[in-house]
């Protein structure tokens, strides 16, 4: 499977004892030609020296993979564009927020900033801890309807969790993809979350951690072929 | 009024064409002695040139004050953790999370973190956007369940309606303090809030932007004075 053809995101979060920027480089020379895309997030972003080592980050993943910016964004919409505008600048193109702040002045702000921008907006709308079920996962519906309102490129819904994965997908259609984080350490299967709906699954450790992460990562489209048919 | 009296938390959101360190350390040179604390975001971080230049921004806000770190934290509790580290090192003490990411691997996991190290957890419960009524404002109740239940210093509640506020302080008691945004260009005006049970008004532009923050800040306080009958 090629990288253009795999199901698979890296989440870039890098252990305690390295220097974050080369951590990242290496893991993405071994595996941007057999993966989707690459998420970094805020405990990658506090451990750089410079903000502009994202720049460094984002040209080493290429212009054909998904470039996305996990910071849970969750602000009123004029905070959350100053947020990011540094991660446009060095050439992310994919930004998470949470769909329960609601679209006016809040992601409908971010959202027309993004498409000014060439960049995409994904919203959460389930999480792959515990807590999910405290309060998110009783208004999956309601915070769908928001995503789907602020026309979202995708959403977020967990891995370890897969019924909450049917339903959105019963819910959006092919309005959106649907990308779940999870796999490995937090409980779920590689193929898990893709046979219950999801366009990509979001894997980190199992892969950053491995002391061979292109080889977990070919293992992984192996599994995803067989199960999705296209191998 | 002293600081240590003051209801005023000052909210650090820089302007587009300033260098940030010098701009804070200047509004906080000319305030400290008169507000109860200070705020810093997400877009004032992603524009440091250094992260350890936390260190000069929390040790010009002195060790009586609050310092407050807004990244309106959002994720599984591991994430968030790895994400304060840095602020927790260079000398801030408050942190603002969303309550409707739930406790359990969540909200926590993160209070744990802040109570070993002499930090303490502010959570949200709804917002000063239009946004906020959209989903967050009609599940109020059951955010400040989880804010209770974590065991929350505070909780953020909007000035730009006070009958959230109310509620809230009807609801909570004096278990937590109330800190209110959305004094000045988003609608409310000083004192607005403190009337309506909070205990903090956060104040940003009205502030910063002034080319007098030192007078508006007296100003403001007289104004609390004279409503709470402090004077």
């Amino acid at each position: 499977m090629s990288g253009s053809g795999s199901r698979i995101i890296v989440a870039l979060d890098p252990p305690d004892d390295v220097n974050v920027v080369d951590w990242c480089l290496s893991i993405i020379g071994e595996t941007r030609d057999l993966v989707a895309g690459y998420k970094i997030g805020l405990p990658l972003l506090v451990r750089l020296d410079s903000i502009n080592e994202l720049s460094l980050l984002a040209r080493a993943m290429g212009d054909g993979l998904l470039r996305i910016v996990d910071l849970k964004l969750a602000d009123i919409g004029d905070v959350m564009v100053s947020s990011i505008k540094p991660f446009i600048h060095y050439g992310f193109n994919y930004f998470i927020a949470h769909s329960f702040i609601g679209c006016r002045d809040g992601l409908g702000v971010l959202n027309s900033f993004l498409r000014e921008n060439n960049a995409w907006l994904i919203t959460v709308v389930s999480m792959s801890h515990r807590g999910s079920v405290e309060v998110m996962d009783s208004i999956v519906d309601r915070l769908l309807e928001v995503s789907v309102n602020v026309g979202a490129w995708g959403v977020v819904a967990p891995a370890t969790r897969p019924e909450i994965i049917r339903f959105v997908r019963k819910h959006i259609g092919s309005r959106a993809r649907i990308l779940s984080p999870g796999i490995g350490p937090q409980g779920a299967r590689p193929g898990d979350a893709l046979m219950a709906g999801a366009d990509y699954e979001i894997i980190g450790r199992m892969i950053t951690r491995n002391s061979g992460p292109r080889h977990v990562v070919k293992e992984i489209n192996k599994i995803h072929e067989s199960l999705l048919g296209e191998g």
